[in-house]
């Protein structure tokens, strides 16, 4: 035996689940057929909160945690999450289908999170955050909750549906992003910013709709030239909800 | 023994201490009771420093290091040291009491750090930053130290008392801040800011005093508030420091 | 054997190779002499890219990967390759001697970077950059790919020969940054630098030869007093890159 595991006799291991070299495995764990789980992760850590504390954390099948990874008890992930190398996914959290979460990423606990969100690296994703579906996060985004940090207030960000934050959007406390909005690179987001928005530099200055390459024929909606992308039985959601974010944008200005 | 442990001889480990699956404990490690070591650690880990080879590193009473964190030797940590997973704290830091660092955060080394400061995730400490009391690092500030990059020059942050950096604030080479002033989320910072001073987009705009929720009716400085937060024995620290701060902010403008 | 690692015997491994405890060595892998492959890192990680995968990575003597990193399979880096720790390279980079890679960065893969680069912690270079010899990537830089995110589209960022990028600099799709310019702490970079110039909260301000600290009597281009940080071999070409960045410089405005 070469692959210096430590597995609870508690966790509960579908079938076909492949589990790497130095991984921990511990008691709160339930894992769907046909996972794999990478080298040195740490599945079912501990948490120190009451409300979470020995419950189950549940990753369903077909999922593909890369290494390093720690994963706290007392969340619930839908089938095909798919996680990068370096990633925290805390205690309280419950997403949906085929969540992908970039290499060196942070969920911090009490998250909800919609079906087939895309979270690139270094994506901090604060507690409590409500994440609705098809929501792309790149790299180093950061969801924020306090108001007044340090204090005990916590007004998490909202994200709706197909909504795109570029590298390094920072939503501010509160904030609450419409469905298809479009965060450019480095933007702080403040407030309401409407469905199928522009915001740059803070400002929401025209509809997605208008964000293209000339060169290359696309614009935004993304879901009009990036649907195939994502799985075919998502297509028909994926359809409508380019036609909605497109009806939302040309109302902008 | 299901463990895979690797722990030298040489450490000295207190009474009651708990040590996860996984981790490393090389020859210059110095560990307090009660202390809690994650799966996965790498404690002691050999500097090239000449200065800090081959000297101990110190980890208190009543300290919890997270899972696939990396300590240096040569290094000396006041009790209850917390930290989150994936931390790396390097050689030749000296911090207080109760110092919590956040997920995949990093402390260069020759830091000075006081006692109960809190550091969220990312947050990256420039080599021989100097950092006073009950001040908060929210995740991604930088704390930077040449002046001209790259040079040999080194001119690190200086943070005072109950400072509170947000998110992705970036204190430049040399900036020192005052006790209790709050740089906004993103921020630059260069030269002196003075003590209970609000700086955003890199400028003094007013006094802390004028940082509040209406809502809610708090109001920085953030002791008044969050002073429960802390330790019992810490109250009176943070009151006497509140009065220090509001005395300044209402000197600014 | 206290070492519980997982080593491939299909892996090649030079002579007076150190490998530290708790890692993993996949099927695909050179190592060269006298290199060091610290603490629960996990190297040959297979990839999913057809183009790379079943392809070896080469990690060539004298080279120092710390501990917890992720090096994927497909790769080719010249000798005397150092990482700090968390550090992961994807497949399909080609990079020359002496690259140094900071702390918790990433490498997407498909990169080409030059001989004698310098990458602080939390570098993120986007898939399929190229990047000359003697960059300096300072924290949180983040190479950019996709002009329209989210898309098909990749427009890879190109860096030449001695340029560097200050703490959260961020290269937007298709910038191009010529010899030895410098970008500005946090700022955005668009389009082509000119070789020489300094690029500020995303503008072409001045010549490098500006920058300069009146204090220590040293100025832009880096070279002409940091050259004693490479290795003497170097200091040849450095000369020669200080002599065209400086005259490069003085044609900007």
């Amino acid at each position: 035996m070469k692959d210096f595991q430590h597995i609870s006799e508690k966790a509960q291991i579908g079938a076909n689940v492949s589990i790497g070299f130095g991984v921990r495995i511990y008691d709160n764990v339930i894992i769907g057929a046909n996972t794999s789980i990478g080298d040195h992760c740490v599945i079912g850590y501990p948490t120190k909160s009451p409300a979470r504390a020995g419950k189950p954390v549940v990753i369903r099948e077909h999922s593909l945690i890369r290494s390093h990874c720690v994963v706290y008890e007392g969340s619930d992930y839908g089938p095909q999450l798919e996680t990068g190398h370096h990633v925290i996914l805390r205690e309280g959290t419950i997403a949906g289908t085929n969540l992908r979460v970039g290499n060196h990423s942070d969920i911090e606990g009490d998250c909800t999170i919609g079906d087939y969100c895309r979270f690139h690296g270094y994506a901090h994703v604060g507690k409590g955050s409500r994440i609705g579906n098809f929501v792309w996060l790149f790299s180093l985004t950061t969801l924020t909750n306090d108001p007044l940090p340090p204090s005990h207030l916590a007004v998490p960000v909202i994200i709706e549906d197909g909504a795109v934050l570029a590298v390094g959007a920072t939503p501010l406390p509160g904030s609450h992003i419409g469905m298809g909005a479009f965060i450019g690179a480095g933007s702080q987001v403040r407030g309401k910013v409407p469905a199928g928005a522009v915001v740059l530099d803070g400002k929401v200055m025209f509809g997605v709709h208008r964000l293209s390459s000339l060169e290359h024929k696309i614009a935004h909606p993304w879901m009009s030239h990036f649907k195939d992308a994502f799985p075919e039985e998502t297509w028909p959601r994926l359809e409508q909800l380019e036609k909605e974010v497109r009806a939302a944008a040309l109302l902008i200005k």
